[in-house]
């Protein structure tokens, strides 16, 4: 049976009809409006619309923030202020007219990579999202981690560094205020003002850098950009290690926007995980880009549909 | 059905016959042996004596440091390495002639407070044991962290601090290299030498500085010996924000043999969890002293034996 799985992100919103082997067999694709009704229809045009021709037993909505599971309401979510509040199952389940599921968006991710992508096999698995933001998808024993209310996951507001910078959740020196796509261009910007005659100096005095930017400049070859990326990789990799200790987990998936720059990046955040995580954990575990790269999200929202009865329809 | 638990510590064996209500009946200690052979054949005497007149269904030994828990062999075991290397199920189930379970000694305190103690009624529970080391057992759903090898939950090596002090696991800025026992120590001798004339400075004028002592001057009204505590609970608060972030549990409970100072270690810690985790994690969690206090173990052990058909006996 065929389920629609959507991924509501901050500016689009990514919808696909995946089969039972996990491949997206059509998408659509549409803006996420700004306003919570807007929003809403959105979603269920954008159901609707990729659903049409194709028979399809149920749908998972996978939302960004922090998502309370039983009510299925986002209290949290600093990209997407429109979902707050509202009760996701209860609005959008008459319209949508098929058996639906709400999810948080990086859980989903993590079981698209733990059912279909570089997981494939692991009963353990810690998927990390980069992007604005730090996202986390825990499965652990072959069960997604969800924590008391739903919440838990939240891989980015972890102190790496206790009197670091100010993150976007209020605390300092979290996992996402060095690591994240965000990070990664604040530091670029820093570091380019120190070396103007850089590619990424040259940029810097154009324009903002963002962590695309960086990713681009270091595949082309600037020195500058790179050590951004490799600096970067070394705090992602101090997250990580902690991560290898207290889940054991025989994969690390890194996925989101902001792994363009996967293969320096990830050298050293395997490095650091070397240096700082323990045996046997970190001999095991293998640090992997996510293979369904930015459909992680729209296949495991797939893969988390529920049918009439509650059970998984793939 | 009664069970025998067995705690395995760095300086003695505790035992305890529990009947399925998590009631301790009966208790034998012995001191540890440092070398693998009379460690053995201590445990195996330390059960016969405790099960003597009781009718015991099963037996578990809970074992500090790295277990592999299908082989049933500790890989590193930093204060006891006469433990190292045994496939302790082979040696000592043919000697206790009961069905025999290994567990980690931190995952058996974590289920004992679950089961019986200060999570009762909880899904997700952290445990965090304070002793030489720092010690973690996590329940998420009702189900104990494991890991791929066994060797998950070590919450004392999430890195708080990247450029922190060298830890015992060879990393810096560990969780455990702020708020052990032994770091509690260590901290205390150094602000002792700024105020010598404080209980705290004129003790360490006379001998080394331990945990305990911190403890029982703050208690007896030494200032400088409080401002320590509350300097470690700071530093455990933010080891334990980021379990309230990752794990959204309804309780976290502090244990161990350095827990003796409760009262201000464990409120600096809930005020800095206070500041640095996320709603709405945060209003949830309670952050409690382990309930059976020393006993966390023994009982947990109990609790995780399993009889000849492979199901937990209470």
């Amino acid at each position: 049976m065929n389920v629609v799985g959507v991924d509501v992100g901050a500016t689009k919103i990514a919808t696909g009809v995946v089969s039972s082997e996990g491949k997206v067999l059509g998408r659509v694709r549409r803006p996420t409006a700004r306003t919570s009704e807007k929003l809403l229809s959105g979603i269920v045009r954008a159901v609707s619309e990729v659903r049409d021709g194709f028979e399809v037993g149920g749908v998972c909505v996978a939302v960004p923030g922090l998502l309370l599971s039983q009510e299925s309401i986002v209290v949290y979510s600093p990209n997407l202020h429109a979902i707050e509040g509202i009760r996701l199952k209860d609005e959008l389940e008459p319209e949508i007219q098929l058996p639906l599921t709400i999810e948080n968006d990086n859980s989903a991710a993590a079981w698209g990579e733990f059912r279909f992508g570089a997981g494939r096999g692991a009963n353990h698995l810690v998927f990390v999202g980069l992007g604005t933001g730090i996202g986390g998808g825990i499965v652990i024993h072959g069960q997604l981690l969800r924590g008391a209310q739903g919440a838990g996951g939240e891989l980015g507001h972890v102190t790496i560094q206790a009197a670091g910078p100010r993150c976007a959740c209020g605390n300092r020196g979290c996992l996402e205020a060095f690591a994240s796509g965000t990070a990664i261009g604040r530091r670029a910007g820093e570091v380019a003002s120190e070396r103007p005659n850089s590619a990424l100096g040259r940029l810097a005095i154009e324009r903002e850098v963002l962590g695309e930017d960086v990713t681009r400049l270091a595949r082309d070859g600037d020195e500058v950009a790179l050590s951004v990326l490799k600096e970067v990789g070394r705090w992602l990799g101090i997250g990580l290690a902690g991560f290898v200790n207290v889940f054991n987990p025989e994969v690390v998936v890194v996925g989101g926007g902001a792994i363009g720059g996967g293969g320096p990046l990830l050298e050293c955040a395997r490095e650091e995980i070397y240096v700082r995580a323990r045996s046997p954990g970190r001999d095991l575990v293998e640090v992997k880009e996510a293979a369904l790269g930015l459909d992680s999200g729209v296949i495991g929202a797939a893969a988390l549909a529920k049918g009439p009865s509650g059970n998984c329809l793939l």
